[in-house]
This record gives C-alpha cells, sequence and structure tokens, in this order.
C-alpha cells in the first residue's frame, strides 16, 4: 500500500513538547529522513520552540523554512476578514 | 559617514504592526532594498504577520528565513537554564 501522503507531517498546536518531539522520533524511526513540521497562529511559536530545541540536541537540520497566510471568512460576518499566518519548517535527520 | 550597520534592522516586538510596517517603508524609502526583521520569543508571531502582511500588499519578497535560540541565565537561579527562540527574516523590496 501506497504511503499516506502526510506521514512524514507534524502538526505543532498547544500540547506540551514534549508530545511533538515523541512524534518526531517516531517518524525517523521509520526511516523517514524528512519530516515538514506546520504550524499556525500563536501556535507558531512552539514549532520554532520545538525545531530549535531539536536542533540544539544535534538531532535535525533545518531545510527550509516557508511562510503563508490564510484568510478566514465568518458565518456571520461576511464583511470581516481576517488573515492567520502559517509556517511550514522541513527538517532532515542527522 | 559609514551607514551604520543596523540601518537595515526593524526589530519586531509587541507594538500594534502598522508602526513596524512604518519603519520598513521608511527603511525602503531610503533606497535600502534589503531589510532583516528580527524578533524573538512571543512576538515572532507579530513578524510573521507582519511579512504577510507586507507580501499581501505586494510591498516586499521574502529572501531568507532563519531561526535560532539564546541561552538565557538567571542571576539568582544559576542552574536554571531557559532558552529564548528568535527569528531573523531577511526581505527584499518588491
Amino acid at each position: 500500500m501506497a504511503e499516506k501522503m502526510d506521514d512524514n507531517v507534524v502538526f505543532v498546536g498547544s500540547k506540551p513538547p514534549s508530545v511533538y518531539a515523541f512524534s518526531v522520533k517516531t517518524i525517523f524511526a521509520k526511516d523517514i529522513n524528512e519530516i515538514i513540521v506546520k504550524s499556525r497562529g500563536k501556535s507558531i511559536i512552539n514549532a520554532i520552540n520545538l525545531i530549535e530545541f531539536l536542533k540544539r540536541s544535534n538531532q535535525i537540520e533545518v531545510k527550509d523554512i516557508k511562510t503563508s497566510s490564510i484568510e478566514h471568512e465568518y458565518e456571520d460576518k461576511k464583511d470581516r476578514k481576517i488573515f492567520v499566518s502559517s509556517i511550514e519548517i522541513t527538517i532532515t535527520k542527522k
């Protein structure tokens, strides 16, 4: 069976950092050597703290960092639009 | 006189985004075409929101994004170390 497309994606939200560090380790243990760490809004700092921790402990290298923003529309206020920033950090096993 | 080294640096903290957007505009108006947007800790999201706004309004292109972390030591608790993440986003005028 083909590998699912997001087998190498870790979404970082507001859980404790150890949860995401464990996800990264688990994926690398499957011999997948490149992971995309994704996050958005206020959780972006958690994603950056995670990759900085993994860098300091010599587990990864950062290959690429991209940011983007997605438009959100409110159901009740169609005229009000907000943009939510997101980040994608591509890391490789060291 | 030589240009100051940080003439092209904008530090993003917790002020309203318009403040930093204005700083970027002011620097570009001086014919400096490359700016480094720096931020750390919880303000990182403000720096990313800023560059996403500038991208959407077609004012800039992002050339490079780097993250790092700096170790902090407490005066009173020498054994306790924390790391603060920081970001450097290099942007160019469009």
